[in-house]
């Protein structure tokens, strides 16, 4: 593939299998860039695929998922974590010698682990995850700048061909997105800690917040914008996060006791009204926050 | 007092006593409602005194407290919480007879505490908190729409003259707010869950993913809109935090306890891989959190 990189990126015929926020988002940037052919959508929801249609989303809709990846070059499932080894077992079977199979699925070790050994010889797997997400769903949330600015990671196993794997990285490049290749249990650590432990730390805030019950009224009411925005995540859809805790558990697990590590230290300070700990324990935080902003 | 709510507002001298977002935001408002005379600005330091002067925030610069305050009909304290005590200290013995001392310490407990001995008779105190604010701090934050739609909890104790607690009402609706009256613990616990609770997680959060070091590099560099949108709390000013972390201490360990107690619950549930209950706990959140969009 000497050379490929220079070449402009170009995919005869892409299949999305779930046309939402992360799948239609990245269709829409393949398009506006000139990148992609014909987009076959795929999916459960008819509603939702003929929304995806109407809005130039997708090229065509196809009902039958067998029918429906069988030309295809690419095919992108963008449908929930625990649904993806299902599908790929559909999928993978039909598609055409060649073919690359990714997803962009939140969590990889275990869907990895499901589709592996699945894939047939000739057919090439790329594990992948873009970091991008708002907590909108559905095809009339995709927008074409969605990846813009933001990483994505590959996870290739010692399987993954390396053509493959070079071409995934370009359509994610096209796309507007840094790649970042890394190991899988790396990505699932790293996730566990950026993404999935401050949704459970969100989750857990809000009903504890909502529990408290000593005034008889719910005290939510009182919050202002601070806290409205620091729960904002805690209406992410819940399917997707019972997904992703059921598999991601051990590293998130892992990560829950690394935070309640610190607060534990925080409850000491505050229980020991120690002031020059404490202001240095938040200091800390605010140097760390303000370094990524 | 019958019929004075239907009066006009005005306060011929105002003094505020520490002119930075809360302060100059509150001076901002009751100028542009034309409630005011004279806006006097008291506090240590001279540059941002002067920022206020040339922004308009405040008509006067002055230097000596006790000066500042002496003909003021009303004397907002807008210092950090573990400062007002010595202020008012202060400020109290060169009030003139019937003014009215407020302030708005995001504690109410420790403050009146401290604050409510000092005061002399024919000076009134109504201790108040307006649940505003933003990450930015200084006069050049202070903007005249800061309170415009938020509550503001007045909680006067058995020693507030009902006429002063009606004026400093009048004082945060003509800036826009919804003025609550409650009690002391009351507010110091319900700010507690909504406010400071939040603050610790985002501070505890932070740094326990900072200091996150399998892989050797910091990861928080991975992280996409949603840690920041989450953590943006953590980069409040440690000062602040520290004084309420300690003048607010027995709700917050209250508090932390219960989110405690959901967080373990959600653990628990993680490590049996209960899809259901992970299900229910992560619909109850984002119903409650739904609920206050």
């Amino acid at each position: 593939m000497a050379g490929s990189s220079q070449d402009k990126l170009f995919i005869p015929r892409l299949a999305v299998i779930g046309v939402g926020l992360i799948g239609g988002s990245l269709a829409l940037a393949l398009k506006q860039a000139g990148a992609v052919g014909e987009v076959v959508g795929i999916g459960r929801g008819l509603a939702n695929l003929e929304t995806a249609l109407r809005l130039g989303v997708i090229d065509r809709i196809e009902s039958d998922t067998v029918a429906g990846v069988a030309d295809a070059d690419l095919v992108f499932l963008a449908t929930p974590v625990l649904s993806l080894a299902a599908v790929a077992a559909r999928v993978l079977p039909a598609m055409k010698p060649g073919a690359i199979l990714t997803d962009g699925g939140s969590v990889k070790g275990a869907v990895i682990e499901a589709i592996a050994p699945l894939v047939p010889a000739g057919i090439h797997f790329v594990p992948g995850h873009p970091i991008a997400g708002t907590e909108k769903s559905g095809a009339e949330a995709a927008f074409p700048t969605l990846y813009q600015g933001r990483r994505c990671i590959l996870t290739p196993t010692a399987a993954t061909d390396p053509d493959a794997l070079d071409l995934v990285r370009r359509v994610w490049e096209v796309a507007g997105s840094e790649v970042v290749v890394m190991g899988v249990e790396k990505h699932d650590r790293v996730l566990a800690a950026i993404s999935h432990l401050p949704h459970m730390v969100a989750y857990a805030l809000v009903n504890a917040v909502g529990a408290y019950d000593r005034y008889q009224e719910n005290i939510l009411e009182y919050s202002a914008g601070g806290f409205r925005d620091f729960t904002r995540i805690a209406s992410s859809d819940p399917t997707m996060w019972r997904d992703i805790a059921v598999t991601n558990r051990e590293a998130l697990l892992e990560m829950i006791e690394q935070f309640e590590t610190h607060l534990a230290e925080l409850k000491e300070d505050i229980r020991r009204s120690d002031a020059e700990r404490l202001y240095e324990f938040f200091l800390r935080s605010k140097q760390s926050r303000d370094a990524i902003l």
